[in-house]
């Protein structure tokens, strides 16, 4: 595939709408997150107590909410700290991102999969590859904006586009560890998850 | 219909908000294409093996889904480019942008008809005339803006006018061989949309 | 209610996040307008004639559909308009258009009333409150800002402001007819808003 | 927890796209909250009477529809006032920032909540404490950026700092009395919030 600076002119593409169109669909995901989140029936009369032993009951639910909006900021910081450097765009780096799109708008349905269906595996695995995929395609963005430089700003120095890589590499490899287990010990898949903003927090994935 | 440029400029019309509206429009029509994905009702117990079932019958939808954010996605890269030329606007331009809206908006519904009732000709008759329509409404554009001269930016060359109707073509091209086929073999329609990201690789839709 | 400078300074207040807001709320409540448009439960198996006569019998919503998109399109073009010439704001305009902002997020309900309840008349009083409420606060706004001139730039003149009353008045009194009729023949209501598109047209409403 | 500078150079993280994100979050839970309003059930075939009464019936939510949603622009505008002085972004302060937007998200189910049991204590506990949540962390934001001064603008004086901590606690400090309320007498927390935006008023809060 060209990438030549002559085909991007003309397919007049810039980063200002790709970031627009991202920015909403990442505020829009993670508003329908809450959709998750289970309202008893219309016209059902519940006691008191009843709503509370609703509410209780969904504690996994709302844990769930509160990690996929985390999952979901971290990846918009990824992508944030990712077009800071890339100025320019061209068809497949474009596609790529689309695909990021595709699968950052599936997170609400995975979201209500390991909500509604606690502790199987087959919820847990679709939600931790939903993940995996998130991951990886953010990994492979930045792989081909840096290998194509004429993409990326000057500014850009090797030490930034290593660290950019390791950042990228937290997710998607808890996700990997949280697909095993998903096999082996489905309950404790989501938990997993938790060491993402400590692992972020390390020293070398900070500079 | 006056199009001189005493008229937009009482309008107060400008492009950068029409692609702010757009860019939301996509956003959201791409985010809600989700919610034609099937979750069990709330409150019912399914065992493992009925959650998988239920994921593997849905195969078809997670296609639709896919198939429907990749078309939208063509969609707004043609939005993209043509703005990238059009710099101002009139009335009648706008309008043929909001009529775009409303059946790029359509599109989660269509989407949600050909997942409920697969290879039923009225539901792929209903797609694939929505995005005849979409795709129709993007040549109109195009064709207005190139006619008006004054709307557009003087870097457009002939040769990227006519780049630009070759591209427009390709998918109410494809939309209305699936319009036809809807009426003689229903259940094969959709998997013809694979053809427009093959078709819009090729060479002399490119350059 | 002081409406000096210094506050304005101190607020911290512009108008391109009200912008940005404005667009935002407009674009999801568009495109949640398609939420008015019924789906067979799903589970239900419908044979292909019962599909079709599901469409048919729901002509009736599309064209509220349709409807209600180009009214809040309309909406927002005046919207675009008026911040074309707004420069500054403070606290009083600002509430303003968060009163605007509500009743606009309201369309969708007051589509699927109308849509659920075609002929009725307090569906069809809600539906057009609603839309009478939207013209009026907009009038409103435009004729706070106009009033307190330093809210608006300097290119603005009293032919305009003038123009600008005129094109605000349409909606809020083709709703007010609506009104009174959806009290006397409650099933035509809907269809008097066609008229708002022709009376734009007219030449005295465009400059 | 460092905030050098070149940490956020780093980052590459900018306040602009922090305010896109935030005014989409925004726009769509205010839009959401529409979502809490009763439709009767597809198919059911009410009587223009019982219509009336639906909606009569549904008078509270209403209320609390324009209540969220006020309160919701309260919130937004607090966003506004400041960033508008906030210039720089770190690490800390984006994570305080998605912490607001993830309870943000949540005021649709709160609104929901507290609709579908009026006077229940828990879900009157449950919407106050969302709220106080949500107050909460726009003061620590506050706090945070006017201590580490490098992030905010030069034209921030003591006074503006104090204005912003003096109106940043009206939202928790009600909604601390509503918590209250609701142990004490449930079906009166809501009314409380009215205080806000005549408290808002005072002189005190404006200068």
């Amino acid at each position: 595939m060209t990438t030549d600076k002559s085909e991007e002119q003309e397919l007049g593409l810039t980063t200002r709408r790709i970031e627009s169109l991202t920015d909403g669909v990442f505020a829009i995901a993670m508003t329908l997150l809450v959709l998750s989140l289970e309202l008893p029936p219309l016209g059902q009369q519940l006691s008191g107590t009843q709503l509370q032993q609703l509410l209780l009951s969904q504690a996994a639910k709302f844990f769930n909410y509160a990690l996929s909006f985390v999952l979901l900021a971290v990846f918009w910081i990824i992508h944030h700290q990712q077009f800071h450097y890339i100025k320019r765009t061209n068809r497949t780096h474009l596609w790529i991102n689309i695909l990021v799109l595709m699968f950052v708008a599936l997170m609400p349905f995975s979201t209500s999969l390991i909500g509604d269906f606690p502790g199987d595996w087959i919820a847990e695995l679709f939600f931790s590859a939903n993940l995996f995929i998130v991951g990886l395609l953010f990994q492979l963005n930045w792989l081909y904006v840096t290998w194509f430089k004429h993409l990326t700003d000057r500014s850009l120095t090797p030490r930034l586009v290593a660290l950019g890589l390791r950042r990228g590499l937290v997710t998607p490899a808890v996700a990997l560890v949280a697909i095993v287990l998903s096999l082996i010990d489905a309950p404790l898949t989501t938990h997993i998850y938790i060491l993402i903003p400590v692992i972020l927090l390390l020293p070398m994935f900070r500079r």
